[in-house]
């Protein structure tokens, strides 16, 4: 039985004048991308460029909410109400689906961006927030979450097509977590390692960990990043290991 | 045969902290709401208040899109392309359209408003853009354009259900344009004579003029406004006035 | 000897087409005006508008800082290192500054709004970026703290003339620190009552406080609010009562 | 007698996260920097950075307003009357002035950005508008204004030190205006050519034309761009050639 993952990215992250990553490149490296939707990033043009790429590429669209702050990126938690992150959340994946019906383009699924998405992993009011925002929309949308988060819990909790992501790039601790950033064994710089490591992961269900035996984790896609030109060439580089490993690279959604 | 009008109203134009307006009263007097979109005002909680304001009023919602410029509260024309006015139209009706799932409303219609609607009942190529823009979106989007203007022209030729409105408190030319503000007729300001006015249109057809003879005007709404408390209580009274003398008031989407 | 006391106001909070507050009546009850400066409210034409209203009235002008997050009002704490506080709070108090010249006005001191204050208030590093911003400032720029705060501390530490406020319409704890809001004997709704205990503080130097000896507070100046009718008329009638009382009102700057 | 010119170019237009041109390699070019303000880009902690690299590298500094429109990045006109126009250019040169405080920098000119510049050269109660809001500042700002203008007339009409700039990229017609964009001519791409026409200009005060006699135009500034890695070459190899032919590079204000 052939083997199959998705890889997913954050894209479409410009914002007016301003350009950022080379989502060109990284649509023919991906299946699933994850779309700004003008709350931490894009614009109208923005969204409409990116999701016509997307459709002439054929990758899948996710809605890639944030909190509505450009300055910071969105990789500030700003203290909201649960009811407060549903409506910003409603309100960007509505403003994404108004574009895609302009692009001809389908949103697939939603996965929340930077401060909204770890804050939602580990907080459990914010993740049924954001679950409540996503259930409430025509169309079926899946969410994409972290796995072992409190976000994927109420995802599925909310009856949402649910599934689950890891990293190439980071290290995990025995618990199936992220090595913090700054800790020996958090960044995985090189794209063999990372390959092997994804390879071990699709072929026994254990990913190795720092300190400790392989840790089971589900996933069904691998978030990989195209911020800089080295983060680019890792992903280009982890997709060929693992299509030369005969793993099949499909959209989730 | 009954008669029948709507009226209608541009309501939900808070931001923040900041409110506009009464739209408890308005929404007791008007069939159908012209809601901000998070362009020229509003914001997600806002924009989410007055949805569920609506559903339990039982009035009809239309989007309400303007230039993104807050400040300007998009009375000022925003230099843009017809595709960038086709963005940002189909941008701010997504954004409606995905609280109004969380709120269980249906938007049914779309108004342009201020600097935006100006523009549009004047500039073919603006008109077609946000034609364009409705047309591409599920749910078989309404358009209410001022009555003869490019707007109206550009919604019909688009195959969009295309519906007029009048004013109530403005004066007409014989050419059945508004009479430009600052000149003597063009504000009428005592409710009894625009409910006199509107039931003449009513009955005949014809809207009285300035200088000239009455003018047929196509119309199944009239614009009210709810901008201050004499605003309010015109509207109040024009609607009392048209109740009175048997005319249905009745949502047009 | 006459005993001087002075009465602060946050003021100039409208945004764009948004009202905020009655200013002109604010205006004839306190001697120094806090003056959003675009952070979390205002913008330019306000400011202006607010400044030279101040002129003619011959009111003290403060620069407001707060997070630049007008949506939020500036009370949500936006995560920001020391040093963005610094160039934030350096920022917004040039660009009144920049409005001030073109008034004829002069800025005299700086309070800090709604979150950042409060912040700014139990975060010493938060608290020294604040006065760091104001010190580098030209015209020996004052700042106006919560009595008994880290901002106050911050302030006499950098070597800024620093004044304190009390609150005429908050209960006190014996440690001089504010009731929280919710509790009882929080909030002094009595103008009266909220006269008689700072005629008390400004006779002993001491204010009664919430299941506790009265504790002695240092204050130049009374924070008052004008953010509705009830707001205004208890402003008035706490100026009337202490200017009844012998005591003068005074700027503090 | 040496001749003397001064290179000039916008910089500080980063926006956030979204960086904007070298202006690293730019500042070891120019003897200027017209430093974006916070309107159609930039924020307090990349005016920060901006202004610290000027202190660093001895480049004197100018404010460049533009229109409060990132998105469109100043490059559209803003329907704006005279009043505002004031009050938004003293603001920004304010904000501006409030960092420069931080960085023990100091801002002695104005130049306006992109659309405000292009109106205030045609347009002469925008350019009044902004020669009221240079005048009313602290500091004796001086304007640098495009030659031939009459944004130029306007400063000189207000008594602000006001200095012309002429382009080393673009063509000029007979009257000693901008060839338009689009048209023949109207582009020097060679450094080699610019470098030469700015020669023969400042050895004669004569500028070639496209299809007349070269035109006196008064100069004391060269703008440059650094808007791509072509632009920061061109820019470079003008000052070289300039140098080598013993003009002395020195900055205007």
């Amino acid at each position: 039985m052939t083997k199959t993952i998705d890889l997913n990215s954050d894209l479409g992250e410009a914002y007016g004048p301003w350009a950022m990553g080379d989502d060109a490149a990284m649509l023919d490296i991906v299946n699933s991308a994850n779309i700004a939707c003008g709350g931490h990033a894009s614009d109208p043009d923005t969204m409409l460029a990116s999701l016509r790429l997307c459709v002439e590429k054929g990758v899948s669209i996710g809605a890639h909410p944030g909190y509505a702050d450009p300055l910071g990126f969105g990789r500030r938690v700003i203290p909201m109400t649960p009811a407060q992150i549903t409506a910003m959340t409603a309100a960007q994946i509505g403003t994404l689906g108004g574009i895609a019906a302009l692009a001809g383009a389908r949103v697939s699924y939603v996965k929340p961006h930077g401060a909204l998405n770890n804050f939602a992993c580990v907080n459990r009011p914010a993740a049924d927030a954001i679950a409540a925002a996503i259930r409430a929309q025509p169309g079926n949308l899946a969410l994409l979450a972290v796995s072992g988060t409190e976000l994927e819990s109420a995802g599925r909790a909310a009856g949402i097509p649910t599934f689950s992501e890891i990293f190439a790039d980071r290290g995990y601790t025995p618990e199936g977590l992220l090595v913090p950033r700054g800790t020996p064994g958090a960044m995985i710089h090189d794209p063999a390692e990372a390959a092997a490591r994804i390879l071990q992961f699709l072929d026994t269900g254990l990913m190795p960990t720092v300190g400790g035996d392989p840790v089971p984790l589900a996933a069904r896609s691998i978030c990989v990043h195209g911020d800089s030109t080295t983060a680019v060439a890792m992903a280009r580089d982890l997709r060929a290991h693992l299509t030369a490993a005969g793993i099949s690279l499909t959209a989730f959604a």
